[in-house]
């Protein structure tokens, strides 16, 4: 049978001028492209570039927010690259908060893993969707709206979030406001907040103007 | 010829039950999908369906904001349901200024008829991009990132602002936070904004909590 | 201000006639269509269409293969309907498995919470990605392509996978082959297996001729 | 084994409640969406719905341009609906020709399986890309762009086309100039065509104005 | 506050390694791909970038359609690049035509800025949909579907036309036609055309063969 | 009439600098990207690039399956890329077989040239789609869902089958089984095959493990 056998696998398997494309494992070093990262070479690529390890590390949550945010996206998770899908790990020490924000790329899927969070979102007819969760509840954030995420309870909350895209991107709106160089009386003109809260949130998040 | 060509029609011209989407005009009546409003009957649309007269009529900016922005979006013209596209008309009197916002679900392309208007953007990597832009000039305000447009002349600007969706949505942030019943500790837990200052907006904007 | 305030609020908050589509939750009781079902009205929407709890509640394993699947797809969490993500919950008892599959509309995310999980998925050059996924370690399957899960470990092991798709589908290989009216000469043909253990494989896994 | 087996279906086999859009056969009695029709039940589909047979029956060349093209598009095929394929049957009669054309929602693959055609398309660049195909050639024919194919032997030719659309449309330029009420003035201003060239073709192919 | 606050930058702004792609300005140097062209490094991004002049300049006009067409295409606009949206100015002179064409890459939104336009487009089932416009008047035409915009006052007509698309392409059919090396026998075989006319409307339009 | 002319060809007619993307003809030497190769320069495609011959050839089915598949994939047909579609030649000799396989990356519409081949694919609510086709019979597979060919004439059998992805991609179980290094008590484990009878066609396919 051997001579019919690799007639066959002349004829028929897939060899490497048929290549499809069953992933492409994002090579960070090339420039990006609108649907993602050139793809690291099917013939360097191993299962470690599938694997990742950081969902299992809490992030070190002593900081303002009191909350750490562990992105498994195409940037630090090369394997998600063209696939439509990526995640994080949330950590949230009790009286923690992941600020007002948005992912401009993708919608968001959280499980609440350990403890209780308050979680909400707000739709642009300014509708408010809010609930209290707990371990092993799931709720969604739909593409590009506000939502916040808050722990309701005494202990640590942690949560694992996925999201539609490799890159959903995060902008958090305090940030957005407070942590950059946007002049004071511009963030004022478009927002209606006045100067002194403009410029003293501006001293605790770090940004000038 | 005549004969020949009837057969010809028969055969080759396409015929309604070969019907191809060339567009498929919005039934607003009908629930919609992802993907849009059902079609309006091929046989029901007119040209009427295709046209927006609605962007020749200035807005009315005697308003708090003293700004107006007319929609071309599915809601009120339906048909650029499923087309990829859609349109606004954007009227800002001396002194308005369209808040900060973002479209969950487009970009934008904003061109300047009339008028000085500084508008600009934050990235989610929290860098500013700020441009004047006078008649012609044309700005993009990418997908779901803060945005804004003030007047800075001292003249009523007018601009056209296309987007890349049907349905762009428009989240106005100071509207979420202050114009619905988000009650003022959340507020203020996720954004870091003072009490005084949240209760002050929540009485201006008109919300409740 | 008052007056002034209601003239804003007609000219540019987002109204009923300015719809956008934040959300489409799936009315399942209506037909789907290729990008999902229609939607819910957003007046009937509430927060309970964006939070699903069944992740939660272990899945028994009491059964052939010592696992569980507990989906949250669009047709038990009709949220997720037009979002491109999904979830579900995977339960496996010692010495469980989930067997050989495919997802043939999405490609998968898991995270691992409790216990080892041995997994591995074949690409379509034949090549073989597996690993050993102890708690926080995530993996990626992606789509369309053959993997599977196996308790590696002494205690049950519990992992969350999210999915780039509302609606990913599950085939598991053996039911495929073994579990329906597909004729034993038929299966025996296309697979190269015997007929004795075709007929063997049908007879525990429910299949008829 | 009965209970474990019966206990294990329930836990694991897909049920109807988790459906998964495997496929989704179109519903012509139901108004489409953007991304083609509703769905008819899983339930009422079979093997039918999934197969076509018009592609063996030769279409009847005797019309004005010898040729005749069988569609197995959605509208005819509605198994195709959602899966973004289609295909066509193309009969070219000695000295027939597929007149210019485009398929405005989709690009095109044609593989010859009898005589000879001569086949070309026109770039937006305005570039010309011509060939003489024989049995076994395949020719491409990218979205929207302007394309012809001419019976360049004695004998009759058939080709098979497949489409990247369930229903990729067809728009003959001759037909849309000449074969409706577009009034001859209009016509000639743009195209720059003599006004007894429009009338006698209008005449031709059935127009009027 | 301060140590705590370096502490909160480091956790949970985003930094370099999890960059989001909030936009891809193309880098036109680069070969492009089915998605577009690669992005430019991000810190070398600036607001130009996102800005476009040349609306504001009126096109000349003095030529054969007496009509220009100014784009802001990918190509002469790279901060459009994967952002489903570019735009074009269309000046027309009195008589003036923009003729027949199509945009195989994206559907057209086109707004009346100036003077009066008779517009129309023919669908595939060949019906003709045609309007007269004026200023602030906005018209679609679908994606790839023959169309025309005359000026049908006495006054220069100007107009800005945005699409669904970062590079529609612009595929005039007398141009196509005639202004080409496509052989006068061939066009004429495809069109229905005399033989006097298509050459004497490649001697205009510059056509070979 | 010639200064006129060249004005207008400098002012209208497109010009490098407004490049469309009309098609993107694989550079197959360059890494691809999640949306396929990087454009080969428009200036070095010819129409070559658009054919493709080999689908004229019949397969060398002198194999253990007697049948062989000749892809028209991107990787031996570049112009295929970023155009949705690619196709294939299927020769079965009697008594030959596709075995059991799997599209992850599109859906296949296969029709039937010469021969009889029984057919049939399985939905992933594990119901059978099986037909008897002959001569100008089409039949649909979907996405990633199992299916499989066999001659079931007396007589060679070919087909021409699309597909709605330049890649594909081919997954035949019983290689992914037992034709690569997958460890036999693995593969026992995720498909409750017996011991032998994965030991016999590992040997019998060229696996090892």
């Amino acid at each position: 049978m051997a001579p019919i056998f690799l007639c066959f696998l002349l004829f028929l398997l897939p060899t490497p001028n048929t290549a499809t494309q069953d992933f492409c494992v994002g090579d960070l070093t090339a420039p990006d492209t609108p649907s993602g990262y050139p793809c690291k070479k099917v013939s360097a690529v191993t299962v470690d570039d599938f694997v990742f390890s950081g969902l299992g590390v809490p992030g070190n949550t002593s900081n303002l927010i009191k909350a750490a945010v562990t992105p498994a996206f195409v940037s630090t998770f090369p394997g998600v690259n063209g696939l439509g899908i990526s995640a994080a790990r949330i950590d949230i020490a009790p009286d923690g908060v992941v600020p007002l924000h948005t992912h401009p790329g993708g919608s968001e899927l959280l499980v609440v893993l350990e403890g209780c969070i308050y979680a909400g979102f707000i739709s642009t007819a300014n509708d408010v969707y809010t609930q209290s969760l707990g371990p092993g509840d799931a709720m969604l954030f739909p593409q590009g709206l506000l939502h916040f995420q808050i722990n309701s309870g005494d202990t640590a909350a942690v949560a694992i979030a996925s999201f539609s895209s490799p890159a959903p991107g995060l902008q958090i709106t305090a940030f957005a406001l407070f942590a950059n160089s946007l002049p004071s009386p511009l963030v004022e003109k478009v927002t209606f907040l006045d100067d002194d809260e403009v410029k003293k949130l501006k001293a605790v998040l770090g940004g000038s103007g």
